[in-house]
Formats: structure tokens, C-alpha cells, sequence
């Protein structure tokens, strides 16, 4: 993409409005622009970094063997009526009344409508086990909405449910899913530590939080060096020994209680991007979602659900990647992997090696945003560090002349001079 | 994918409640399921059409130059009191109180909010061309939802808004939308006739709507036969002279002052999939969206708006495409490429070959829907022609003595038989 034709409207300032980084880091980058309190515009690169999340973390529910459907926005207020949460969700849920005088809301969540959809089509345990997600925007009435993305009223969420024929499966299923939450946030780049967590709202008895670990994270957490160096690709990999090891927050860390050795505990902070619940048949008894067991009685089904908070990992891999001039991203998550800097737009033969490799690094397969804008180098350098691609390349008359072009690790700050062959086979590798 | 692990609630019965053939293939096929009135939940098979059919939309826009964004589904009242829409817009806008009782309402249409964005950050004409698009829920309140997801509340839709500094420019960006058009429905197997239209509530004067031919479809249409014989890769197509072919509804033709020959008029029946409009400065300039322009002084910019039907689309492609055994997809927008059945998941050569084509395909890029379930072979046979993916394999334990699988086209009904290796040569192409 070239910046002349793209739609990047960076600021200058710092929002007054913004309390923490990664509020302003999106504004100031101009990925996002509010609506309304809670209510954001995804301008486009936060866009694609939306769908880079998004496509992450459906494929890891498809790896895990869950089926991807889509469920409305709106939903009638009798489904809510069954399970008896019409009226025990509280001012967070937009109850909404159409033409008809009909009684609907736009769903906070999805347990009713994914056990209306269970019980009309799945009759056996045969079918089981199922596990059905999908990805789209909720709806909460914040009372009070802030942190941007991070504590929105309209936001994106993947919600997975389970359905087994009894306990065992249902722990199954957890499982699976406690793997996937671990898999999708180290392909992010980020450090996850699952904490057992309060069942709340929903209801149940055995449930996990996700935080991932950032320096500017909201809560304080205190966990087991052993999360830090499980290897997720291990075939034989120890779930239960993972939910056994030592993480929790710091209203419920009790020093004198925790057993792991002083070298080994560490401290850090955290921002809660995914939680997992167990409930049981909580929702299956009160709306009849039952299923013929091997014995031929029927049984209420075992569920569970998994949301992970798509719109607000935006915001929260800035918490855990930034610094004091702007965005670092993970290079899985990157709107674009390149940003190459044309310094001399006017002149003839920097362009003509800016828009070779352009083309080069485009037909490779990378993605690439080439800053051909006519401004001052400070502006492109400030502009590339604020929306902190990965990698930067650096073309300039001088370079050109020399036949090099300057490349620029994000990350490190780190700076290379190197042929366009050279950067062209390091950045396609 | 294996069906045995898949979620395709296939219908015996045609659907009482359903009108017409894709809103009863769609509920027989399991694609979709109703949760209310004209809001429905997309099961596996009609969500994985669904995002084909948006990908195409969105690599055409892209192609077009137009840049993805999202702009969320709740909208403040505030926006479209400025337009004069709030009031304006009948019951079909869904309106809604929040929390703390501001009107807000779930948009039927985004001309507000983008032109909001525009005002905030594009100042001067050197910024355009610009043209955003997003692909997002809309909610139409209709007082008589019907036809499945061809008139639903609750739909899916791709809506572009150009932005230029004169009606030039206005009129490049309209062009360029119009052959985006063409281009998307082609590649869905369809042909599309764009149509001179009213522009109605939006407001305008350049306006076409593209109806797609389906015999089953709800209006009769006549058309110059030049339509069939476009082609779209051509790099000097001539946009003013598609506009001026022939092409008009039943309620606009009229026979004696037809110029077309009579042997080139071509009469159908077709469904509407899109709408382009040019509407110049309706919104710019009472909302205050406006640029300088090279001579210094501002203009309220030229706009334009493009909507294309996504969830409509998925009903009107089987209105085009389907027999009395059920949907006939074009390959490009199918769920899966190819339909494996294993005729006999019992007999272990059998099973043994249908995996190894399985697995193959897969590894090719090939997307596979395996029928690995204990069922009768009429029941196979008859959900695979239900949901019609392109390519039928079938392996049974007759041919795996021969060495042969046959291969069966949905459209055509032809079979052959042949090796697996020749088969896996076929389908990889």
C-alpha cells in the first residue's frame, strides 16, 4: 500500500482524553476514531490489525477441532426469558423494542441462542462432542466506558460453546480450549498466564482468566516461572500440570500460603484477554437441551463457553508492546510487516529503487507499507515509529548511490546497511 | 473436513414457512436457522458461503482502490439529526435508548457516520481521491421480513463512500465502483445487468442497480445481449458505452421505444444485489465536509455510495443456481470444493482410500467436505446433491477392487470413473 493513497490519519498530540497507553497509541495512529462513548470507528490500520487477530484466533479454534457459525447481533428477549437472565442481567445489557413492540436486546453474549440452536438439531450423544464458535461484535452498556477498545460497549469477542454427553467430555473440551487460549496468545507474541477464576454472571464451577503479561497491565500478578517456558508444541503436553502451577492476582496472592521457591515466582502485570467457563447444565436443564445417552435416557448436555476479546487484544498487545515513541508490533499481528521509506520522492532514481522494491517485496508476499508522501524525513521516521511496523527500510540518494538501502529493526532499534538483494532475501525469508 | 465431526443439520421436509427455493434450500441444507423474524443464525455451511462471498467483495474493492474500515453497528442520533435522516427515515430504522437515555439507533446505512470521519481529518483536495468501505450488520426494521435472507432485519453488507474534489473525480470514482461490479458478480458465476435506477430515500442523481439473472428471480427484465458477452479483463473496457447498453425492468421497458434488435433483446427475471449512487454534496454540505481546493477556497466535498447485498447474495446465487435436487454452487463462492463420499466406512480398503484422497486434497489446497458417516448410500448421495458443492468423489468398495473412484459434476451430472491419481491431478488444477 502506498501511503499517498491510504487513509492514515496520524496525530500530532497526544489526546487529552486518553488515561492509558494504549488508547492513545490508537489515536494518535489513527486506527481508531470514537463514535460514541464505548463506540469506535476501526479506521484502517486498526483494521487489519483486527483481522490479523481475528484470523489467528480462528485458527486455532478450527485447530482445536471447533466449528466456525455466525449468530445475529439481535436476539428475541424470550430466549433471555428462559433461562431466566432476562431479567437478572443487569443496565449492561441494551434492551431494545422493535416496530412490533417485541421485547429484543443485542447480545452481550450467546449461551441462550447456541442452546436454542443445540436443542432443535442434536437429538443423540452420538453427536457429541460439539464444540460451535463464532466472532462477532457484543454489545455491553458500560456505565461508564474508557481505556478506548479496552473497556468498550461495542466490541469484538470470539465466544466458543461446548456440548458433551457427560462430565468427562465436557473436561475434554475445557482442556482443548485452555490449549487453543495458550496457542492463539503465543502466536500474538504474548506471554498468557490462565488464573482460576470466579464463575460469576454465568454461573459454574470451574473457570480460567487469561491475562497476558504487560508492563502496564491493570491488575498485579504473581505466577511461576514454568508459564514462561511451556512449550506449546509438545505433543505430550501436561495440561493438568499447567492449571496446577502457581498464578494469581494480587487480591488473591497470599505470600505465606504460595509454595513456589522465591527464584521462581515471579511478579508482573496483567490484562485479562480471555476467560473459560465450565457450567454444566445450567443452561441445557432450564431450556431442555438434552441428548439420548448410550443407555437410551435422556440427559441435559454438559457446556461450557470461551470468549476471548478480540477488539480488546488490539489495545492490550499495545499495553505489552510500546514504547516512548510509539507502537512495536509483534510482526504476527502487524498491519503490515514493511514500512519503507522513500526519503526523496522528487528524486528520480530513489523512487525508481523505492517502487523496485515495493513491487519485490509485494510479489514475495510481504506486506508493505511505502511512505511516498513529499515531507520531511523526521516526519517519516516519527510516522514509522508511531505505527511500529516491524521492520523499516530506508531508501535515500545516498544509499542509492552506494547501491544500499538501511534496514530497521523495531523492535531493537538495531540498523543495517544492505543491498536491495540482501534485504529483499531477509525480508521474504 | 469430516462430516462425522461437522455440524450440518440437513432437513428432510421442505420448510412449510419457506417462498421460495433459497430460503428452503437454505434451511433444508442446514445453512441457516431462524432465531426471529428476518434475523437468522448462519450455521457452518452457510457461514463458510457467506465469507467466500465476502472475500470476493472485498479483494474487488481493494482492486478498485477502496480502503477497508469498520464502523460499528450503534450509531448516535445525533449524526443523523444533522443529515435530517433521524426524523426523515421511516420505521425501518431501529432505534434505540441507552442507559442513559441517548437515542441511538443500529444503523441501517453509514452515509452519516463516514462523512463524520471525512470532516475529521481530510482538509484539502491533494488528500482525494478517497474511498472507504466496510463490510458490516446493518438492521432494517421491514414490517414484513420474508424470503429468508433475501428481505431479513438483520443483513450483511458491504457499503463504499467515495470522496472527491469535483464531479470529475466523482464520476471516475462512480465508474470505477460500476466495473468493481461487474467484475465482483462474474466472479460469483453470475451475470449482472446494471440498471439506470431511482435514487430514493439517498438522495442523487447518477444511481444503477445491478440485478443478478435467475430464473426464479422476483422481477422480469430485459437487456441488450452485449451484457453476456462483456469482457471485464479487457484494459481498455469502455464504461460509457456499458452504461448505455440497454437494460430495463418490466415496469421501465417499453417495447416500441426499444432501439435493441429484436434478435438482442435478451428477457429474464433477476434479483437485485447492488446499488451504486452518486449523490454529489447532499451530505458534505449539511454536515459541513468540506476541502480546499486548489485555488484556496473550500468546497464541500463530492460523494458517492456503493452497497453491495453480501447475505442476499448467498439466497440470490442459489435462485440462480439450483435444480430440484437441491443447490448447483458455482465453484468460486461453494463451501467446499469437493464432496468425498465414503460409501462404505465399515470396509476398511474402502475407508483406507477415501482418507489418503482426503488427505491429498487437503494437502493441496483443495477444501474437502468427507462423508465418513454410517448412513445408507441414497442418504449420502442425496445430501451431497442438496448442498451442491462442485465435485462429487465418490469410493466404494466396487471400484477400490478396480483401482477407480468416480468423479461426479453437480451441474452437469456427468460421471466418470477414474484412478485416484488421475482424480487428484483433476481437482488439484
Amino acid at each position: 500500500m502506498r501511503l499517498s493513497r491510504y487513509f492514515l490519519p496520524v496525530l500530532k498530540e497526544a489526546p487529552a482524553e486518553a488515561e492509558i497507553a494504549s488508547h492513545s497509541l490508537m489515536l494518535r495512529a489513527g486506527m481508531i476514531q470514537q463514535l460514541s462513548a464505548g463506540i469506535y470507528n476501526w479506521l484502517p490500520l486498526g483494521h487489519a490489525v483486527l483481522k490479523r487477530i481475528e484470523q489467528i484466533v480462528r485458527e486455532e479454534m478450527n485447530r482445536a477441532g471447533a466449528i466456525e457459525i455466525l449468530m445475529p447481533t439481535i436476539q428475541p428477549a424470550d430466549l433471555w426469558r428462559e433461562s431466566g437472565r432476562y431479567d437478572a442481567y443487569g443496565k449492561e445489557m441494551l434492551r431494545i423494542t422493535d416496530r412490533h413492540e417485541r421485547d429484543m436486546l443485542y447480545g452481550p453474549t450467546n449461551e441462550e441462542n447456541v442452546t436454542d440452536i443445540f436443542r432443535r438439531h442434536v437429538r443423540s450423544y452420538k453427536q457429541l462432542p460439539l464444540n460451535l464458535y463464532h466472532i462477532q461484535w457484543k454489545f455491553r452498556d458500560e456505565i461508564r466506558p474508557r481505556f478506548g477498545v479496552m473497556r468498550g460497549r461495542e466490541f469484538l469477542m470470539k465466544d466458543a460453546y461446548s456440548f458433551d454427553a457427560d462430565f468427562e467430555g465436557a473436561k475434554r473440551s475445557y482442556d482443548a480450549m485452555f490449549l487453543a487460549y495458550l496457542r492463539a496468545f503465543s502466536r500474538m507474541g504474548l506471554t498468557a498466564i490462565p488464573m482460576v477464576a470466579e464463575t460469576g454472571p454465568i454461573g459454574g464451577n470451574m473457570s480460567h482468566e487469561f491475562q497476558i503479561l504487560a508492563s502496564t497491565g491493570e491488575s498485579a500478578v504473581y505466577y511461576d516461572a514454568a508459564f514462561e517456558e511451556v512449550d506449546l508444541g509438545a505433543p505430550d503436553l501436561d495440561i493438568e500440570r499447567l492449571k496446577s502451577l502457581y498464578a494469581a492476582t494480587d487480591e488473591m496472592h497470599e505470600p505465606e500460603k504460595c509454595e513456589v521457591a522465591a527464584d521462581r515466582l515471579r511478579a508482573g502485570r496483567g490484562v485479562e484477554v480471555g476467560h473459560i467457563f465450565y457450567f454444566g447444565t445450567k443452561y441445557s436443564e432450564a431450556m431442555g437441551a438434552t441428548v439420548t445417552g448410550p443407555d437410551g435416557s435422556d440427559v441435559p448436555v454438559e457446556m461450557g463457553s470461551y470468549g476471548i476479546g478480540i477488539s480488546r487484544l488490539v489495545g492490550a498487545i499495545i499495553e505489552a508492546f510500546h514504547d516512548e515513541r510509539g507502537i512495536v508490533w509483534p510482526e504476527d499481528v502487524a498491519p503490515f510487516k514493511v514500512g519503507l521509506v522513500n526519503l526523496r520522492p522528487g528524486d528520480e532514481a530513489t523512487s525508481a529503487m523505492a517502487d523496485e522494491l515495493y513491487a519485490k517485496l509485494e510479489k514475495a508476499g510481504v506486506t508493505v507499507l511505502l511512505d511516498d508522501r513529499d515531507e520531511r524525513a523526521g516526519v517519516k521516521f516519527a510516522t514509522m515509529d508511531l505505527i511500529g511496523l516491524p521492520w523499516q527500510v530506508t531508501v535515500g540518494p545516498r544509499g542509492v548511490a552506494a547501491g544500499t538501502v538501511e534496514l530497521k529493526a523495531r523492535g531493537t532499534g538495531e540498523r543495517e546497511e544492505m543491498t536491495p538483494e540482501a534485504l529483499l532475501a531477509r525480508l521474504s525469508a
